[in-house]
C-alpha cells in the first residue's frame, strides 16, 4: 500500500521474488504470476474483538493450518502469553512494533517455557537489509522477515537514473557513431558489447566495449539480442529460472560484494578501442 | 520513464499539474486528463543529424509553432551560436546540462546580441525546488523550468508512510472506540473531525478532535463524508476544480510555509477531549 501504485507494488513484489524473498503478501502478484503470498491478520482483526484471545482463537478457527499470530496490538509480552494458551496449534508470533531485538529475546521465553521451541517468530515493521543485519548480529531469536515500504520504494535509491542514448546512424549503409560531450553526460560512441571475466568461477571484472570487438581473455557476453525490427527473437523466461539464475549469479560475485559495508565496488572498464573511438568522434563532432 | 512504472508516472504527472505545475511531458496523462502537454526533442534528434544546424532547421520545419532548441548536445555556447541563425522564429532554448547558471547567462548575451530578448530559456537537469531556488536567487535569466526524477519520484521523500486503522466497533448497536497502545504507534479511538482555524483568512493550525466534539471559535472541517457503504456519495471534483482550490489553499497557508528552509511548522494538535478518551480506553484494555 505503500508502493507508488497497483502496478508498482505488483512488479516490485515480483522482482522482490526474483531477488531471493520466498514470498509476496499482495495476492494480485501471487495471482498473476504464481509467486507463493504469505500474510497474517491485520491489527484491526485483534482489535475487531473485544478480547485479544478471542481474536488468536477465531484467527486460528478461520485458519487452522496457517496458526500465525500477531502479540503486539496491545502489549507485546501479554500478547504472547495469552497465545501460548493456543498450544501447539501456535505456529508463529508475529511482533510489528516495539525494540524488536529485545522483545524477541523475552518472546522466545515465554514460548520456550510453554513448551513451544517449535513455534517461530516473523518480525516485521520498517525493516531494511541493514536493520535485520543488526537484529542478526545481536543473535536475537528471529526466524523470519516481512519486509514491506523500503524494498517497495528502496528508500535509499527511489529512482534508477537509467537513460536511452542514440550511439549508432546509419544512412545509406554508412554506420557512423553519435556522441554527447555535454560536461557531465558523455556518450560514447557505437553498439557496445559488456564482457564479464571470472577468475576460479568468480566474477572479477567487466569490460565495456564496442560490440565487433575481441578482447583477449575467456569472457562471457552479457548483452543478448532480444528485440530485431520490433519483433520479439528470445522467449521469455519463466520466472523460476529468472529466479534460480539470479541466486547463481549471484553466488559467483566476489565475496566482499555479499557484504553490505563492502567499499571497493566491483570493476567496470571501458576498453581502450572505446575510448579511442569516443576521441575520434569527439574530434570530429569539434572540427565542424 | 523514471517513475515507478507507467501508472505512476501518470498519476504524479497529474498531481504535479494539481500542485502548481503548467503541464506534463507526459503524452498518455494529457490524453486522459486533458492536461496541457509540452515537451522538445531528445538529444537522439539532435544526433540524428550529422550538423546541429540541421537538426535545428529540421525541428522547425516540424514544429514551427513550437520553436524551442536543445542546444546542449555538443558544446552549448555553440549551440546557442547555431540557434540563433533561426532568427526571430527560436522562441526558446533549452538546456539540460551542465552549470546551468553560468551557461543561462552566457547564452542570455549571445541571444540579446542577436536581437532575440524575446527568446526565453529553459532549463531542465536533475532539478529541484532548492536547485531552482538557488537559480533564481542567483538571477539567472531563466523563464521556465522542466521537472523531471525528483518530482515524479519525490526523491528526499518517496514514500507516505499513511496507515488504514480500525477506529471503532459498532456491535449490536453499541459503539465502541478502538486503540492501539504498542510502544511507538499509538492511535486515538473514535471516529475524528479536523478543524481548521484561521486568523485574518490565514490558516493557524488544526486540531485533530473526535467527530461529534464542539469546539470553540470559527473553524472549518476538512473531513467530508465521499464514500458510504461502498457507494460514492459526493461527486468527482474537476480536475480545474481541485487545481484552483489548492492554488487557493496555498495562498492561505502562513508566510513562512511558503518558504523551503522554514523551520516552524504547522500546528496541528489534538483536542483535550480527544487525549481524555484515549486515557480512558487505554486504561480499559489494560484492566482486562
Amino acid at each position: 500500500r505503500r508502493a507508488h501504485g497497483t502496478q508498482a507494488a505488483k512488479l516490485g513484489a515480483r522482482a522482490a521474488y526474483i531477488v531471493g524473498c520466498i514470498g509476496t503478501s499482495n495476492l494480485e502478484c501471487g495471482r498473476e504470476f504464481g509467486i507463493p503470498v504469505f500474510g497474517t491478520v491485520a491489527h484491526s482483526w485483534v482489535q475487531a474483538f473485544d478480547d485479544e484471545l478471542a481474536a488468536f482463537r477465531a484467527n486460528l478457527d478461520a485458519l487452522p493450518e496457517a496458526g500465525v499470530m500477531l502479540i503486539d496490538t496491545y502489549d507485546t509480552l501479554e500478547g504472547a502469553r495469552k497465545a501460548v494458551l493456543l498450544g501447539k496449534r501456535l505456529k508463529a508470533v508475529r511482533l510489528d512494533s516495539g525494540d524488536l531485538i529485545a522483545l524477541s529475546k523475552k518472546v522466545r521465553r515465554i514460548l520456550d517455557k510453554a513448551g513451544l521451541s517449535k513455534t517461530t517468530i516473523f518480525l516485521s515493521g520498517d525493516l531494511d537489509e541493514y536493520r535485520i543485519d543488526e537484529i542478526l548480529r545481536k543473535r536475537t531469536p528471529a526466524d523470519a522477515f516481512g519486509v514491506g515500504t523500503r524494498m517497495i520504494v528502496s528508500i535509499d535509491a527511489p529512482v534508477v537514473n537509467g537513460v536511452y542514448k542514440l550511439v549508432e546512424v546509419i544512412r545509406d549503409g554508412r554506420v557512423s557513431g553519435r556522441v554527447k560531450l555535454s560536461a557531465d553526460k558523455v556518450l560514447y560512441p557505437g553498439k557496445k558489447q559488456v564482457l564479464r571475466y571470472s577468475r576460479d568461477s568468480i566474477y572479477s571484472r567487466d569490460v565495456v566495449c564496442s560490440a565487433d570487438e575481441r578482447l583477449r581473455g575467456a569472457a562471457h557476453k552479457l548483452l543478448k539480442l532480444v528485440i530485431r525490427h520490433g519483433n520479439r527473437v528470445r522467449e521469455p523466461e519463466p520466472l523460476e529460472a529468472i529466479r534460480s539464475r539470479v541466486k547463481r549469479e549471484v553466488a559467483r560475485l566476489p565475496r566482499r560484494l555479499h557484504r553490505l559495508d563492502t567499499v571497493k565496488p566491483y570493476p567496470v572498464e571501458f576498453s581502450r578501442e572505446l575510448e579511442r573511438r569516443l576521441e575520434k568522434e569527439a574530434a570530429s563532432v569539434r572540427s565542424r
